[in-house]
């Protein structure tokens, strides 16, 4: 009986695997590095827990389960409710602030597309207990310096960064009522996404005064933090946040990756203040990752009122990106074996196996030639599996020498076992 | 408002997940140099998959879910259909044998007790496309490799090696028709879970003649290879198959580990030759692990005729054993910072936020403090991060120099800011 895999889910033969491990393993390599501690959380919850906050369209697209009990899970489609969850848990006795990073394997059940699949990766960074912008510098400078690491110059990507707070305020002055805010930011996070007459035409469904409708789009084709004194006091709060965090950057020396940009609105319900996204430069792709900061998450999960600012960015895009770049070819590892075992006939197979196990036990990665065959076809088989060395166990073998092969020069050597091993071990 | 997690489920706090990590990352490292390859198929399959060799116990317990299209899918609680799955799809092109591992995340809506949970990750190591016992055995040497590398002694653990194809030659020769073996491995594999009187009742429901009954529990209290004359062939294929793994074991070096038990049986449905299980040697916990070679498996997911053997140990029971052992406490690697940078006045901030920045950049791990207090504080928050050296931008960084503490000394020297860099980053 043959049965396929589920559509917008990936088999990760070894090929495929590698290079997940090559981006997750970086991921967690920066993490380390910018001081951010790991945590995972399980992968369903209570289907009620992502009804909360996550916004309408990540609650469409969940994948939902029942337990034995009869009650209604779903499989995780972002880890931040997870994160919120935790940390309220554990609120008093946490440090803060709570620098931490998770690398979740998260499900969406939507229409499966380039860059968008039903079951991805999602590495998170988040900094909690902190009101200061640093703390959103922290973030960005992160997420730059994995990108940076992995290859990607500012001439492939840019962050843009933005302001909901701003954002607010402008539209606030405008007499648009707070509470039809969420609602708009809905609607201009698909500015980019759509074709200019239809974003709008959505836009004025919701706000019928064409002037103001022009105002708005006017203030988001800002293209610096000069260009604002036009739209908002140059003293407010959200002015002088936003500033300080793109100054930050600069500071910090990631200042040329970075431009301000408040198209960036995001789609998420819970962000309050700055957001930012990474494009490819040439714009083709979706945003490779995004985030912000959100003030009342926690609390919206039952917790205290403690700030938070954070980052999750996905392995779809990013890998279709590393492929253009050709980052992949360059930089991923190729597997190896320190020592292929060959020997052409069956009296010495059991040394060649003791000698593998030996190795292997040392701490070696080494393997042996299940068939006895001709030595040409098991040095295809050493090279094949990228060995290192050849130890070939032949004639000589009774006067306790190895032939060990040097696979990259060619280069052979007898050598005396004993000595050749207590080399190894040493 | 507050949801509490799913019961069965676990939360990954930063010191769960060291631990996660730590056991895992031994896995890998254990699996890499035994020449297996990583791979990994998706958290979700069609539920029929399960349903076709997964044994009733773990069919009772799948999370089935269903896509927008109706279509019937599970969480896996083992990765060995997929495993069969993928190795058909590209049966041809793959080299054999394939060695290949992997440590899925699985899933078994059970009732949560000691050592079982809902949500878990399991090492598997397979090899397939390989007849020979010397495959078993490679696959048991690595399971004891792994054991070994994290402290493990044949004081606190044994491998118990045993036959299905032996114990089904000897039920056969009681008389016990073929298509009632399956049944009769399943009560059987409970031997040492249930009271000795129930297991009696249970298994004489099955086999009504007392006799015959005694027989197998003689055949299953035998402890030794020589014991095997009295009940089989000493030239039958079955035993001179188990002798071979055995005998294999010992030369490898791991015989130590290993002992005969016929009490072995697996529960799963499709094992078909030598069966294994590791235990803890006072036999408190559940099996650590367990495997064994599974002759038609591809064939049943509709690939060709080619025999496999394998292994799976899960996180939970191995967790609790580390625990009782205290290998925990005494392997596990602390987080550790490379340098925490504090500073006592404002004016300074700037400074050290730049230069944690630029030591993370150069591979460094590095934090600073957000809030600026005194630094006994600091150096407490330097001390709970486990930072190797403390560096303190104070009122001497006008004449650019740093004092750098180091953490584990306590001595503390005054160095030139720009030397002290160049000397780290060459």
């Amino acid at each position: 009986m043959k049965i396929p895999p589920v559509k917008g889910t990936r088999d990760f033969y070894p090929p495929e695997m590698a290079v997940r491990n090559w981006i997750i393993d970086g991921w967690k390599k920066v993490s380390v590095r910018n001081g951010f501690e790991e945590y995972d959380g399980p992968i369903f919850e209570y289907l009620k827990m992502f009804q909360i906050k996550s916004g309408d369209e990540i609650v469409d697209q969940l994948f939902s389960l029942r337990d034995r009990g009869g009650r209604d899970l779903a499989l995780r489609p972002e880890i931040t409710p997870t994160l919120a969850r935790m940390v309220n848990q554990r609120i008093n006795s946490l440090p803060k602030p709570i620098k931490w990073f998770s690398v979740p394997r998260l499900f969406r059940a939507e229409r499966p597309q380039k860059g968008r699949l039903r079951e991805f990766f999602q590495w998170n960074i988040d900094i909690i207990g902190e009101d200061s912008p640093l703390a959103d510098t922290e973030v960005i400078f992160t997420t730059v310096d994995y990108l940076r690491e992995i290859g990607l110059t500012s001439k492939d990507i840019k962050v843009k960064v933005s302001s909901r707070e701003l954002l607010a305020d402008y539209l606030i002055s405008l007499g648009i009522p707070e509470d039809k805010l969420e609602s708009i930011y809905v609607i201009l996070d698909k500015k980019d996404k759509l074709p200019s007459d239809t974003f709008e035409k959505i836009l004025g469904e919701q706000i019928p005064d064409k002037n103001t409708v022009k105002k708005i789009l006017d203030f988001m084709s800002v293209d610096s933090i000069p260009q604002l004194k036009d739209f908002v006091e140059e003293g407010s709060g959200a002015f002088l946040n936003v500033k300080c965090v793109l100054d930050n950057l600069d500071m910090m020396g990631v200042g040329d990756f970075c431009v301000y940009d408040p198209g960036i609105v995001r789609g998420l319900a819970y962000y309050t203040g700055i957001v930012f996204e990474v494009h490819d430069v040439a714009s083709e792709l979706r945003a490779i990752c995004g985030g912000g900061r959100y003030d009342n998450l926690l609390q919206d999960f039952g917790g205290p009122p403690i700030s938070g600012t954070g980052m999750g960015m996905g392995d779809a895009v990013l890998g279709i990106l590393l492929e253009e770049k050709k980052l992949l070819q360059k930089q991923l590892p190729r597997r190896r074996l320190d020592f292929f075992l060959a020997c052409v006939d069956e009296d010495n197979k059991e040394a060649a196996v003791k000698l593998t196990m030996k190795l292997r036990s040392a701490g070696f990665a080494a393997n042996f030639s299940y068939k006895i065959t001709k030595l040409g076809k098991q040095l295809k088989q050493a090279s094949e599996q990228n060995a290192g060395k050849c130890i070939i166990i032949g004639d000589e073998f009774k006067d306790n020498k190895l032939a060990v092969k040097d696979m990259s020069s060619g280069e052979q050597e007898l050598v005396d076992a004993d000595e050749f091993l207590s080399g190894l071990m040493s």
